[in-house]
């Protein structure tokens, strides 16, 4: 296949586009891969159809690999099966909706989880059925609030999504590790630096999932890892629990006068004038911050909750968010934010300010009068026998000595503050580092959420009916494309991994002699008959400067130039990623190009 | 590559959908190939995916001989471009249109000559840039109004639509005639029967244009053929003009007393009443009605317009929507019907039932008042010299003898009535007889319409600006794999052609002995080293009966039977078109079967 830049479809430009912020969109554009259409809606030209048929292929061959088997959905969906299990409304805004000539309601599908059941509801209806896994590769379309980054947030964009079917947990967790070991493919061979991370399932549902994440400063997923290989997105990172203390000895719990603290600044300078340590002085780290959340239920009902935190750490609400559904008996999803004065008023057990657990083991609720309801949730920090200062729940009073599990107790451990940089990574691999990444794939054990609410059954080995357990898993297909090409440029241009590359080779001509033209001709012809793609640049009028700058800029691996050195018989052969160039005789510069597109140079792991 | 049946995502059913009126609906759902998503909205289950997939890959390779570069287009586009050329409200009901959480206006595209247009417009500026030509395989929408049997008239489904882009008339030709001859490819490689048919534009706009219609019942669009060769859709037959007659010894006309002939019967028996012929009896062919149509024009204003047909041809009012614009000079879309009552009673000189050409050849308008602006046009067999009995313009009365040209003149010709079987083909070839088919593919010259609507408009080699002409190209993907269902089957199921069946051998054991699935599982394994797709029936616990059902149902070109024959070494080998069966030595099956996967046991041509 050799594609001749005088007649490709291409212009290649020499400034940013006005919109892009970041390399990839910048270089997508810039190079001719793509072009956009409207905000966070895309064009694929003809290079950049080339590399998206190509990651297409890989995740298609991988996906057939473990036995999934293709299908393909419309994107125009009815909305009675979203309405079916909530997602109609879950979704808000974030979904397209739309209405067909008799004012029926559609909508474009963000994920096909339902549409998937239902399929296999449809036909299918014995465990001798299962399991089934079953894919696409699709447009998806998401009605972002801020479209960002070309590729990497659009609102189409196409995905591969699978759904795998078994009648139990066991064969579930088979299906989902297979995934697992081929979205590993997929991302090696892609050549995509990915770090799968554990992850909560969020709005999915479910309870295991992983994030396969590209480590990259543009991302927009934080995540840590430690040293020794543990990694997770922030929501799903699990504190390490300190040992209990024994606390026999301490002294019994005193409550102060500390006018005016009603912020752990004010509280700790106080207690350091009041009530000064012999050994050091008090820090945040030595109180205990009790924060009111008001949490949103699924039935839209404003459920308050305290969570108790060491004074020095920040509540991360987006961690309480994914972790919150399990104290509560709700699922679906939970908005959980800051509760106002108006909140707090409305319950005299909270003194704003001042606010502490409820003393006693007897009363495992918060505040004075335990009958407030409230449920008291503390950080796994808050282990028997740590002493605090924290609030005496009455105004300008603290109480000093405070000690978990002999003066007061709480309903659950919630992870409720920020990780940060150097936290033990739980499972005892080091301390943990925070990296910034892409969210290139997700794999979900959804169990049984949506085969419960859209019915989907199947006769056991004793003829009784079951529900089916399912996952859920993706890869973002377009928005591969621009991880790539985020990953894999200089500041000259796009610098593409050979298994995507738009072509193997880029052969130019820079001069003005009929004999350049007529061999390049020739090495064109035989690198084509050897299968290898070409790009060509066979332009006549064109500067070798500019032709220089388009190579580079479109980024193929490897650059061959015809030119000057043809009259002493050699071709230059140039890596596009190391800049190195080297003279090849003609007659063995189809070989070389060969050798170097098929990887036959490198050395032999 | 080896489908098991075992373990394939497929449930054939003995039951047709309850929706499905024809053939190739009701069994593409029986044998697993579609499911229904939606009214006129599909899911393709995993057979049905790898038909798709080769029609595809026929249309790509062909459109790609002829240097049409693919790109990928999005299906969610914004209101703007289609405002611009008047689409977004021409389209009426059957565009989708959608807002985004941000109230702007979105459309999901019926097709794309806008972004086509601008994408073009964004990157080219000068002739050197020309001729291109682009093209995309995408999803569609168009909200049907009716949608129905199945693919074939969907409201999502995938076409491949290219456009070409030149500087002058001679360059659109090229592209245009390029088109044609790779659309004839594509159907011939499809194995689909093709007559390419005389078209109108319709509301494409633009000049020539051409069909390509699959003969077949089912199909909506009717055309007519002569055995000489000619094809054209009715819109677009033009009449055969009779010469034109000596009228010098023709009598005068003369205005008779005929009351109560409000219709063409009534006036034919009353002439014959009144005024008997000597040689044979008046019939509806000797009278000129006039009928009064009203043309809603793109502003919205309503026109009316007389036309004159012999009487004996009924008015065809989509053959004159698709000539009347050039009469207007209105471009776009016209409406047109019959006046109603009002619109008449507002035109003194139309008097219902008794409506005339204005007499005297000085008057080229109708009616006692030339001045009544009413354009008169006329069938093209309204000839100089012809005579006829027609409207006197006053309540009761007809004039006889009325000869055109002599006695009354017209403001232009017009195909205006049904065409006939019978009738004669325009280029001499023979009768027409009629048939129905279904639209496979559509070309157009649309010339500078959309150029000029979006101002794409490039540098000559003077230097100057000229805009660009263009041609649009449509396949219908996804109702390809319906006509070819369609036109292939018969009442056990699907027949599918070599080119697009989703394998080439359907393998099955019938029998409960291991040899036998072992010596199948050797075959299998033989013919996917040798590059065959092969759907292998290996379910150990279902009937040869069923199997068999399956598999016609499924309608794989060759089928291959490992059973009783095996004790003497054969496999049985049958043709699923003719039911041909033959023993083959289980040792030349392999070979066997490629060689007929591979055609190679045909005869040469």
């Amino acid at each position: 296949m050799v594609l001749r830049l005088s007649t490709l479809f291409l212009r290649t430009l020499r400034e940013d586009p006005v919109d892009a912020e970041v390399a990839s969109h910048k270089l997508l554009v810039r190079a001719g891969y793509i072009r956009r259409a409207a905000p966070g809606i895309y064009t694929w030209l003809p290079l950049g159809l080339r590399v998206l048929a190509k990651v297409e292929a890989i995740v298609r061959e991988e996906m057939n690999a473990i036995g999934a088997q293709e299908v393909h959905f419309p994107a125009l969906l009815p909305r009675e099966p979203y309405e079916a299990t909530g997602r109609w409304t879950e979704y808000g805004e974030g979904l397209f909706r739309l209405k067909d000539r008799k004012d029926a309601d559609y909508l474009l599908a963000p994920t096909h989880e339902e549409m998937f059941t239902l399929l296999v509801k449809d036909l299918y209806s014995s465990y001798k059925d299962l399991p089934v896994t079953l894919y696409q590769i699709q447009n998806k379309y998401r009605d972002e609030a801020r479209p960002r980054a070309g590729l990497l947030r659009g609102r189409e964009f196409i995905m591969k999504d699978s759904y795998s079917f078994d009648v139990d947990d066991a064969g579930l967790e088979a299906s989902y590790q297979a995934h697992r070991a081929a979205y590993l493919r997929i991302f090696s061979r892609l050549g995509l630096e990915i770090v799968p991370v554990y992850a909560t399932a969020g709005a999915m549902g479910g309870s295991k999932s992983e994030e396969f994440l590209h480590p990259t400063e543009v991302g927009e997923d934080t995540f840590v890892r430690s040293a020794g290989g543990y990694a997770a997105n922030v929501e799903a990172v699990t504190t390490v629990v300190p040992a209990e203390i024994d606390y026999a000895g301490a002294p019994a719990f005193e409550v102060k006068d500390t006018p005016d603290t009603p912020t752990i600044d004010s509280l700790v300078a106080c207690a350091n004038a009041i009530a000064p340590r012999a050994d050091r002085e008090w820090t945040a780290a030595d109180t205990l911050k009790n924060v009111v959340l008001a949490v949103t239920l699924p039935t839209g009902e404003r459920q308050l909750v305290v969570v108790g935190v060491p004074g020095d750490r920040a509540v991360d609400l987006k961690r309480i968010e994914a972790n919150i559904g399990a104290h509560l008996a709700a699922a679906g999803e939970l908005g959980v934010e800051a509760a106002t004065d108006e909140d707090i008023k409305k319950v005299p057990a909270l003194v704003k300010g001042y606010i502490g657990p409820a003393l006693g083991l007897d009363a495992a609720t918060l505040g004075a009068e335990s009958s407030s309801g409230i449920p008291f949730l503390v950080d796994p920090r808050v282990v028997a026998g740590t002493t605090w200062i924290t609030g005496a729940n009455e105004h300008g009073k603290h109480v000093f000595g405070l000690v978990a599990g002999r003066d007061f107790a709480w309903d659950g451990t919630i992870e409720a503050v920020e990780v940060r940089a150097g936290d033990e990574a739980p499972d005892g691999s080091g301390p943990l580092e925070t990296a910034r990444g892409i969210e290139m794939g997700h794999i979900f054990q959804l169990g049984r959420k949506y085969a419960e609410a859209l019915d989907l059954k199947v006769l056991d080995q004793n003829g009784k009916l079951v529900t089916v357990t399912m996952g859920s898993y993706g890869v973002g297909v377009t928005r591969a494309v621009a991880a790539l090409a985020e990953s894999n440029h200089d500041d000259r241009g796009l610098v593409w991994p050979r298994n995507v590359a738009p072509a193997d080779v880029h052969l130019m001509v820079t001069g003005k002699g009929e004999e350049l033209f007529a061999e390049a001709e020739r090495i064109a012809a035989g690198l084509e008959a050897r299968g290898l793609e070409v790009i060509f640049d066979d332009r006549p009028k064109v500067s070798a400067g500019v032709k220089f700058g388009d190579a580079e800029l479109i980024g193929v691996p490897t650059i061959a130039v015809v030119g000057r050195g043809l009259a002493e018989g050699l071709v230059e052969v140039k890596d596009r990623a190391t800049g190195t160039a080297e003279n090849v005789a003609v007659a063995d510069v189809v070989e070389t190009l060969v050798a170097r597109a098929r990887g036959w140079d490198l050395p032999r792991p």
